[in-house]
């Protein structure tokens, strides 16, 4: 190899990418499972008295099982009208601005996956109480060996769905605008991206913490880390 | 009044509210203007081919026309399936995990709009015009005026959705875990909020940016402040 190609061919290839592949389809499952694994709140579309709902929801995803996991309270509804019935979760990241040189080309970078499906109810109590650690441990994780596990009479109360990840998309848009290529090119307007940041804030203990009870690494650990 | 009671009650009050409320609905018009404000991307959630679908989409929300506007091609398909069919917009702000003693307590402060109905074409190019305002100065405010408007051509190519607020709900989940009244209370468990902050990042150019482009106040003005 050339020792000067990759210098020289680095940068043209992220500009051809940015400008030729703004928003990409994919059909990587790894691109999948990074945008299903970076959330922890999906919104799931449901059909209610023949109505299209987006409820948002919290999800587990378990890559290794090729599942996701949803509390039933949010498609209740749902499942007790048309039990058997599709069902659509989709998780979505806002990356930032594009602002470009006109109003119609302006848009947002984002990672969006959509995983279709039949949910079925989790009755084995083992996957239950796997599903509900994949949930917990999605948004918090070292939760689960923190706080106090559920209950039999919690897990009981506890509607569980679980959604093969058998039909799904992603689609992500990263980078600039491509509307220097044409006219507009030469219009005096600035034009560039305004990233969108996910933060996670300072622990706030709850008022009636006890005395005495350090704040904990699996929490600690997380204040000003991304989200998402 | 008393010079101590405001002192002795607002703690109370504080705790009260958070722990009786944590999770509200509402019925109040500028809380439901207040979640619409703040965003720009919703799930529109459609039926396709007889399934449900949630799809990410920016929106704009004109609160003195009780109207969201949306881009037609997030529910092109829906709307050349089945014109004149129901849709829901949902808006949805994660604020933070609430941490809880235990793991069934666990939840998530967020604020969330639901808005229903059956969506319009707008073809009045008037209203298209200014819906398309609408919808772009919602995400980058100053921006309409600062890039190219859209032209005949743009404008024709452009399908814009209207939705009238008339069946609407909203609902927010703020403060602390209210399980330290109960047997939970005596667990050696840190229990808090970890707050969830968005942030709008330092603005990048576009790398094709014609040299003496200055970056303009309304996206300087944006880098650090809160989104959503």
């Amino acid at each position: 190899m050339s020792t000067d190609i990759p210098a020289r061919m680095l940068p043209v290839t992220d500009r051809t990418r940015h400008r030729r592949l703004r928003e990409q389809g994919s059909v990587s499952r790894d691109d999948l499972d990074a945008v299903l694994g970076a959330g922890f709140v999906c919104h799931l579309a449901v059909v209610v008295d023949g109505s299209p709902l987006a409820v948002p929801t919290v999800y587990g995803f378990d890559a290794a099982a090729d599942t996701l996991y949803l509390h039933g309270s949010a498609a209740s509804r749902s499942l007790v009208q048309s039990p058997g019935a599709s069902v659509c979760v989709t998780v979505t990241h806002i990356d930032g601005l594009v602002l470009a040189r006109s109003v119609f080309e302006h848009s947002v970078n984002y990672r969006s996956a959509m995983v279709l499906g039949v949910p079925r109810v989790v009755t084995d109590p083992d996957e239950k109480l796997h599903g509900l650690r994949v949930l917990a441990e999605q948004s918090a994780p070292g939760r689960w060996d923190h706080a106090r596990g559920p209950s039999r009479k919690e897990l009981a109360a506890t509607t569980l769905l679980a959604l093969g990840i058998d039909e799904a998309s992603v689609k992500t848009s990263t980078g600039h605008t491509d509307d220097a290529d044409g006219p507009d090119g030469e219009l005096p307007v600035w034009a560039g991206v305004l990233p969108l940041l996910h933060t996670w804030g300072e622990p706030e203990p709850d008022p009636a913490l006890r005395a005495g009870i350090p704040l904990p690494p699996h929490v600690a650990e997380r204040a000003g880390t991304q989200a998402g």
